[in-house]
């Protein structure tokens, strides 16, 4: 197995981030990709290759030119303001029920552009950003070379961005740039099987009237936890798309017995839709020690849901995993690769 | 003329903001109603009353009872939390096409909510926002009974607010309330003409397809300025209610030329729609050192507005002034004052 890991990644730092009513320096830092590269080599699974540039091809054919262009800008744009801090937004769409013009202005644009108050942009974070997506395209591509799991190790993660919208720490959805290149080789159907721990949003609104990738999701109770506003049991997908979206919240507190159990339905029914090759959302902020999630996984809970996933190997399905949430920085490279020497080795 | 004002805009204090990426103190401040109060009592305009308490009806007639009942308790959910500082949402609703389920957490509710992170919640806001409603109802309740103008000390303002939505500073959309009451003395049609520097995307969402408030609005480009995404000239309101929006953006730097220009052809188009009364939304933001703003009118344009607004008195089209914004704390008090004074005499 290959992990796909660049260092640009660690040009994205020094954002923060608007939780609790507070502006504070944020969860989601460069050090959580090191560790995770760190334990895959340490657990001898591996090569960790830096990915070549597949260009922006990938990625336009999951996000808006004009989204994109604006990643490509934004920091420039809030440069010229004068300011040095972080650029963050003031104001979002809520309903009024008005045509989408994109604004002029950057203060608008990042509020146009996004779901929450979560994303600042600093000087690299699309350098960051692009190259993020390029281990989830090369981690693609090894699939689509025959291998049977790949791992990309992608920072800032991706499950909250949709196709012209940024959310959550997440600015290019890598797992759904990555499905939409394997519909091409494992086509007709691909799945995405998201269990970070927060509703993966973005890949839900990415694939949402679709049916040619089958997207389901085990995260918190939308009741309780971010986002709030999605990932209720009762949204399905819709026109084309409906069925092809599951989604199975979970309470606050949760354990490993009731979110294995989940974790089945979600193999069961990736399996049932034909998915013929599946792409792993792999947040670990299910972590008891998890400093903003509220599941109370343990660090062996992971190897197991690594041995769970055989089930989907078993069947023949290649088994793509782009890294996502976890900000237990201690453990979040262990918790992470465990599930991949679950899989490997029981 | 009489002006209503309430003591209980005082309660709702300390509330920071999020504004150019950075969590201020906010410039909506207490002190601003205090010298719009005395600039009143100084130009020996009229008395200053207390408004009676109306209740909740007319509150009620403009929003919707669940954004009502989660202002209410919004302090209370969040102090359960155990957080003693300001209220603040962290993710909103954008375009994910999503049914609109009210979420069960505070921090749901917050973005569910509003549109924007500038509507912080604090211990008093809901009593400042209550009061400051009533100050709206009392002063149409003064055009009710006949009287010719009447000015509300609204604070906090409201004209950002929809039926469900809070932004901008703005929670219970004053403004829109006092409509909502003199269509049933002075229908069919009464108009309210929104002169705040930011265009009144709350009151015009309210009235968007309804034919018998015709809403204008002065402000800055959206282009440019807050609240960014709405605000073009091109939203002329939808259905029944097409035709009965007109916006006026006009650039940065705009000074009195300009500016009157403009007012006049909203003058005009009140006339034109028959208004029978006429809400002015009277914010002063407009002024050359207000400190959120690029409008360039200096203190003397405030007295020719008022000179101009004869022309719906001369039409006999009763005027309700309902104080907006203006963060100019030494100013803002003459300078919204000088409108009456233009108008009363000349």
């Amino acid at each position: 197995m290959h992990a796909w890991y660049s260092s640009h990644h660690l040009a994205h730092h020094g954002h923060g981030e608007l939780i609790g009513g507070e502006l504070l320096a944020g969860f989601e830092l460069p050090v959580r990709a090191e560790r995770v590269r760190d334990a895959f080599v340490a657990a001898d699974l591996g090569e960790v290759l830096t990915p070549a540039d597949a260009g922006l091809q990938p990625i336009l054919a999951v996000h808006d030119a004009r989204y994109v262009a604006f990643l490509q800008s934004a920091w420039a744009e809030w440069r010229a303001l004068g300011r040095t801090h972080p650029a963050l937004g003031m104001v979002w769409h809520a309903g009024l029920g008005l045509p989408r013009e994109e604004p002029r202005h950057i203060e608008g644009k990042l509020g146009f552009y996004s779901i929450d108050a979560g994303c600042a942009i600093v000087e690299g974070t699309w350098e960051a950003a692009y190259w993020s997506a390029q281990c989830a395209v090369a981690g693609a591509q090894s699939l689509q070379r025959g291998e049977a799991t790949a791992l990309a190790v992608c920072r800032p993660p991706g499950h909250h961005a949709a196709a012209a919208l940024m959310g959550g720490y997440c600015y290019l959805n890598n797992a759904a740039i990555a499905a939409q290149m394997l519909l091409a080789t494992h086509g007709p159907r691909v799945g995405v099987l998201d269990i970070d721990y927060h509703h993966g949003n973005g890949t839900q609104a990415i694939f949402w009237q679709r049916d040619d990738v089958f997207f389901t999701s085990l995260h918190a109770d939308p009741h309780d936890d971010y986002p709030y506003l999605s990932g209720h049991a009762s949204e399905e997908g819709e026109g084309a798309g409906h069925g092809h979206t599951l989604n199975l919240p979970l309470p606050a507190g949760t354990t490993a017995p009731a979110y294995l159990a989940a974790l089945e339905v979600a193999i069961d029914a990736t399996l049932q839709r034909g998915c013929r090759a599946v792409v792993v959302s792999l947040g670990v902020d299910t972590f008891e020690r998890d400093p903003i999630s509220k599941f109370k996984l343990a660090m062996p809970d992971y190897l197991e849901i690594g041995r769970r996933l055989r089930r989907l190997r078993a069947a023949g399905v290649p088994l793509l995993f782009v890294f996502e949430g976890g900000y237990a920085t201690d453990e979040v490279g262990s918790n992470a690769v465990n599930v991949l020497v679950g899989l490997e080795r029981g």
